[in-house]
């Protein structure tokens, strides 16, 4: 197994279905070759085309989501317009791509823009641990949690930056402050060891509110401290 | 005739044509009445929707364009995507939103993408002034020519504020070294005055990748003096 | 009860006695009316007109004062300028705005200017948690501690964005380093529930030294949390 | 003569009488000892005290005045706050510091406040030459018509920094576009050589407003300009 | 004994061996008059000319050196070129400036550029107290193990801005994420008291990647809580 | 005859006279080849390097060489040292390897360090168009006198970022105010058309100081005109 730098798919910015049909089919060609791709975004919509691809080939997935938000909104203009980086994972439950009893989403927090959003995420399925949740157990509990809930399930990890806190990743669209510091987050991806890894997105790094580089430096030590993962796994696989 | 503050119209970040059809839609009820439109982008597709909406009012239109770029593709992203930043005045000549007789752009530069960029404006129907030209010839020769051009037609205008150079508009998402300074941009738009204006747009401006707040106070600047013109429009029809 | 913008009060920049006459007036004239009032600053000077509105009406008041400094100094430019952002609380103690027994101050740290400093305050009546305590004893217990010292007084509370860490909260004109997170002053504020709430100021954010706005995202999450404790409030009452 | 840096006069933020009494007192004694000042700002209400500093010695003032605004208002915040940065030549007018037949300001642009600002500064004997009479008539014959204005009567020279371009100067406060580029502002510094200078103050630069120490390093160039110029006066008069 | 600022000593860009004598030169006859010397860097290749000039008084050092990076590599460049901030340790162990039995490293963390980088620095003596153990064992019962190590030796304290977290100290040229917060390195500082200080460097400062200044302040913190040991020292040595 | 990205030669920052060899060897071998080179820096030492390069193959070069400074200096740090981005020139001259009668420096500006810099050049053979003669004659003219002095000779274009006023190109590492705007630059680089260019550096760019990537876009523009340049004589020669 090579990991190698599959580089851009065609994006197409003013039509969000090309775009999707573009990630799926180029993504879940890859994946037919036993590729283990990383994804690196763009905003929170692509994960619904990886979702798709991930899916196709290993059937619904566990899927651990660190996040300040649920990104499970019925849409976020309209109906007529259900992909946005606000509603992925409402579609991935209704296209059946997830799991929903292995569902996670960690570092949940406000302020929420209904009153119904964690109930709603909730009703989907979604097992919630908040940031308030995360800090009175304690990240070494978080991630026993996640274990418990994800078992040996071919599980997706999905890393959107503003689970962290803006001091530590100013960089993103619409940052939330109260998040997880850059040790806590780095633990909690170390912490995905011994999991059944299949796929894996980092999202809504946006370099121009960025400083002195920080939040890419951040971002780029997360995607490494999974491809380490990865790497662990052939190690073991061939031990 | 008094100035309101009218504020933003729907816009649907996932659908252009929706989007398009709100500005227009809303600008156009505003002219009904007799108003007179001040419209702050946003990149420089909403030109298309706000010349329909003029040209519906006052037929084809005189545009008097200031940018670096013509915004004459063919399309960006593939002929089935006709509607960006990039193709709103090649869009505007096929309908017939334009009259091809009275179209100048001015401050055009490089680099091209294409060799036939400006060969491909031209034969649209455009009079274009490079910046070259602009500064050979000098400003007050550019304002008798744009004079010239398009007479007492009624005038629509578009301000790119990449026209102007980045070290005074870092501010926008394609800049183009080699543009206007300050003080030329601002004769520029006070030279329109004595013309026939009935519509004005102001695109490009990017916050993010602004400083001091130096474009932003360039592009209202820029805004006021065509604020300016109206009302000494209204004071001169009331004298 | 409705929570309404009420906007800039009268600011003479070259004269504070002035300025304070003005916030003093119309900040009561409010409060005559019922009304709570959120206060955005502005330097830390202003407490002292708004504790002597609050106080006028309220009678002397128990005081929860976050900050990195006591503000307690007798004068910062010699005696004939009493007034300054220094000041404010040993103005107030002098004036019997507050109440000596029911006034804690939070996040207190040095650097020192002076050695006395924290005794100064003491000698005031102020219970000072300082940043090592607040850290030793943990978030939770701070909030039970000014809980039994405020009881069920009515309370003023004045927040300056320097109790924060300047990696939360880098857009301030004196900052202290060793602060707070944002999480932990976010469970400071939402740890005010249940206390008789009158009055809230939020002061010393500065722009100029803020970088992705990241402090002004914070104070406003801040002053959103307090307006929720008013919406409880409301809301319990009516229940 | 030897050049000294002096340092910091006692400067008392909320009380603009007593910093001007410092200034006045300590500038004067300087003068009073043959030395000559340079003055770095600060707002432009500082030139108040130092030209009563340097009319008690040399009686009224010759004054070249660099600015994008005339600051001979009124008063900024009512008739009971004569003393702010946009009033000190209506002050130095009506104490008769400045000779009304030798006073000219340069750059002088809008927007304007109010219709008459130019107006009511030409009424009290300036003699204004606009930003844009100066790019007609070019930086030379502004040279030429400064120095038949002011003959060889002692001058103080005030040199506001946005009497520069915010792309050149973006480090101030009230930043106006459309003005000098930093070559231009040097060759009109450089063009008092041989007036008989007396006095000079550079003020409003503003460094969190800067960005790469542009300003800052154009205001300490042009500082550097004029000392140089109080090197040539003393090699003359040597030689 | 008093404390004076010395200033640079004669440093050659081109030339770091001619470097590294002027400061062994420059700081050794401060130390021979019983000064004790703060330096500020520059990059961490100071430690090493700083290092001999110490142990040439006291002998072989206890060292406590925070930092990300164990900066024990044999070269950076290849063998010709020895002296580096990626080498000083390895060099100061090598020329026994260093006493192997007392020589500590406190927050160091990946990612690792070779596998076996811990080890060669622990080869070489060093007790290392990584980023992860620090935060399991807690700050305090670091400081209780410093301690232990080093005793009443003389030592010598090494401090590079890196340990600290990019949010926290963005100002500097290798960030690594996951470090220290300003509180933890505040405290660990202050948990130097007691013990025989006899140096002090702090380094990788680099002020173009700060923002609002936020690095430089808590480096001068940091280097005014070990000026205030110093001043501690002296009063106990008084009483 | 193609295009080709070389990149990175072996750069030892810590020691100049390795990296000079490297880079001699490393051009050398493909100006062997028959390739063109463009040097993008880097400081300006590199420039001597290139020079013996390309002098070894040409012989004694024609220099056109756009700056703020004239790098003549004898030495920066004492006389054994004498290679820094100061001194390129100087050292250029003494080896031989450009012809004195057919060098040119343009846009040299002050503050000079020492009163002799511009004569000490002209001793060398430079012929210095002052930023000030520049701004006098005209851009043409500039262009003109350049191609009387270098004739049909190979010439090597050296092109310093900070020639460039700092409002163009703020981030350099000594920026000097009063220098070109981005037109001007341009046409001075358009304007080498039909010489008998063999080679060209574009130094100085330090991003860290840059702010919206203005003076990064601006270089790229700069060897985009060369290359373009060059792309012209290809084209030309097959004609």
């Amino acid at each position: 197994l090579k990991l190698i730098d599959y580089g851009d798919v065609d994006v197409i910015p003013v039509d969000i279905r090309a775009t999707f049909q573009s990630i799926e089919k180029e993504v879940g060609a890859l994946l037919e070759h036993g590729i283990k791709v990383i994804s690196l975004g763009g905003d929170h919509s692509i994960s619904l085309p990886l979702l798709r691809a991930h899916s196709k080939k290993f059937g619904p997935l566990a899927v651990i989501h660190f996040d300040s938000h649920s990104d499970t909104w019925e849409s976020e203009y309209g109906k007529e317009y259900p992909f946005t980086h606000a509603t992925p994972f409402r579609r991935a439950i209704e296209e059946q791509l997830i799991d929903p009893n292995a569902f996670v989403q960690i570092g949940i927090r406000g302020p929420l823009y209904a009153a119904g959003d964690l109930d709603d995420a909730r009703a989907l399925g979604a097992q919630i641990i908040t940031i308030n949740e995360a800090f009175e157990i304690g990240i070494q509990s978080v991630i026993e949690k996640y274990h418990t809930i994800v078992g040996n399930r071919p599980v997706y990890i999905s890393l959107d930056i503003d689970s962290v806190d803006p001091a530590y990743a100013p960089g993103t669209g619409t940052p939330e402050v109260g998040g997880f510091n850059s040790y806590q987050i780095l633990q909690l991806i170390r912490g995905l060891k011994n999991l059944n890894l299949i796929g894996f997105d980092l999202v809504e790094v946006c370099p121009p509110y960025d400083h002195g580089e920080i939040t890419s430096i951040l971002a780029s030590n997360l995607a490494f401290e999974y491809l380490s993962l990865l790497a662990l796994q052939i190690k073991d696989n061939k031990g």
